[in-house]
């Protein structure tokens, strides 16, 4: 939550003599996303928002998100669109950071998501993965299954620190999804951070998609796994399986899952807690003390992993 | 820079419930002001700032800020206007935090002012002192030369450590101010903190004043010291000429200075440094490592205060 690079006035407005988005009437920082800095810009042609890309995204990964927006934008998906300056390109230099200024969305993120929510989210995801088959370029998801043993390797040796036995729990986990781990899903290009904050709502319509920046080609369902770990869970932990069933059959009704997708979901359900679990207590145990960002509780995720390692079949979300 | 009280939509739409402003389109925290926390908020009825006043301000001083704001704005003064919920109340709570709902200000801060800015800014400076003189609520100027006594105590010791000989330096200006304070001069309500990131400006024209949380009564002539130590000098801390006596000149265009404000002018000036000196190394000397906010420099301050040490009447500031 937090502005990293300034932006003086003078550097914005040679920023813009690229583009043709008229006067500027209104800057100002906002604390939004973790990874880049980002501003509110209103010109005399609309409003938008203009992001630094700060060092922790992969410079090379840019041209991969920015034409995934457009590329979604242009199917009708409602997410931000890159803006072209007056040399076609869209991925532009800004204090010496790539920067892209991208249409701004109105809508609030729901932070207590309520089962018409769910609804909404399943059927803009279904789209999100039609749309998103005839993207060309390919992104690996670094943070599947091949990416953890890093993490946990990163991670096990501290993990007691947060919770006694967690560094057994996650090995014997990592090990189990290692094996189980499913091939030859329907594939494609995954958004892999729909998060509430990550989706905007106006009243009870879903009115935008955001933050492309950890999308990657991977199983679709895997998306689906995230979101549901993400959006259909209480405070307490506790799966409400009325969220979790109206996002799985909102999803069905635009793309319905295929038979193995179905058998699937509780295993890349474990996979996408242990993902979090990893990730959050590395940022845990490895976060400076004073620092801006407040880390994630790994913990959540633990809770959510063992409900999964309960449940046997589509039928624990709520699906017949 | 930043937010500091996370607001949870459900809260948003229950303050907002008060209020006459149709259902809202956009909320997101902003990166504006280091005492409060800012929000933009967007609904049917327009473009709004709620802020959430954060503990460094007191809540007793509140009726004084948010009346100054309204007092002016219906005297055509281009600064915020306070939203009167139905009740006709403009301070109310949200998230246990006095709040309130300000109009939205188009424009961009100068970085870095030029002449035709500081023109603008003297002549607006001038329509708000005599907006302001018919302000029927009073606030004492706790960062005036009574306050300094204690700021000097509590910083004193280590001044050193920013520089050898600061300690000296500061005890003898203060000695000095203290018998030299010009008494008697017009007074009134001045805004007290006429930064350039609280002065918008659209193109060449100045389009909003914000941030009256340090407004108070006091001699009329300070405040444009307060201008001058802020926007008339250079990068280097020397004084830009031909930038004091266009902030100067247009203040008078509008509201002519008394002899006696003419010959107080330098002696102000002094003050001015004093007090931002003295606050600026009590935040350095204090703030805790790894904070949020980065201590401005108090020694810019001090440069500009030796400066002024030399200027023997205002023909030093480029008037006659």
């Amino acid at each position: 939550m937090a502005v990293y690079t300034p932006v003086e006035q003078e550097d914005l407005l040679s920023f813009l003599e690229a583009y043709d988005l008229g006067d500027v009437t209104a800057f100002k920082g906002i604390a939004e996303g973790v990874e880049n800095s980002n501003f509110f810009l209103e010109t005399e042609k609309g409003r938008y928002i203009l992001t630094l890309y700060e060092k922790r995204v992969d410079a090379g990964d840019l041209p991969f998100f920015i034409g995934l927006m457009e590329h979604l934008a242009a199917a009708g998906i409602p997410c931000p669109t890159p803006i072209r300056a007056r040399d076609g390109a869209s991925l532009r230099e800004l204090n010496d950071r790539p920067a892209a200024i991208i249409s701004f969305l109105k809508g609030l993120s729901p932070q207590r998501p309520k089962v018409f929510h769910c609804s909404e989210l399943g059927r803009a995801l279904a789209h999100f993965h039609l749309a998103s088959s005839t993207f060309h370029l390919k992104r690996p998801n670094a943070l599947s299954v091949d990416g953890w043993g890093a993490l946990l390797e990163a991670t096990v040796d501290r993990a007691d620190e947060v919770r006694p036995g967690l560094a057994a729990d996650i090995s014997e986990e990592f090990g189990h999804l290692m094996d189980a781990w499913p091939a030859n899903l329907p594939w494609g290009v995954i958004h892999a951070d729909l998060f509430p904050d990550n989706v905007f709502f106006v009243g009870e319509r879903l009115s935008g998609v955001i933050d492309f920046y950890f999308a990657c080609n991977d199983a679709l369902a895997y998306d689906l796994a995230i979101c549901m770990n993400a959006w259909c869970f209480e405070r307490d932990n506790s799966l409400n399986i009325t969220k979790a069933r109206a996002l799985l059959a909102s999803y069905e009704s635009v793309r319905p899952l295929t038979a193995e997708e179905r058998e699937a979901l509780p295993i890349l359900a474990r996979g996408c807690c242990l993902r979090f679990l990893l990730t959050r207590l590395f940022d845990w145990l490895n976060h400076p003390p004073g620092a801006m960002v407040t880390p994630k509780d790994p913990l959540e995720y633990w809770q959510r992993l063992r409900f999964h390692q309960g449940i046997t079949g589509i039928g624990g979300y709520g699906l017949e």
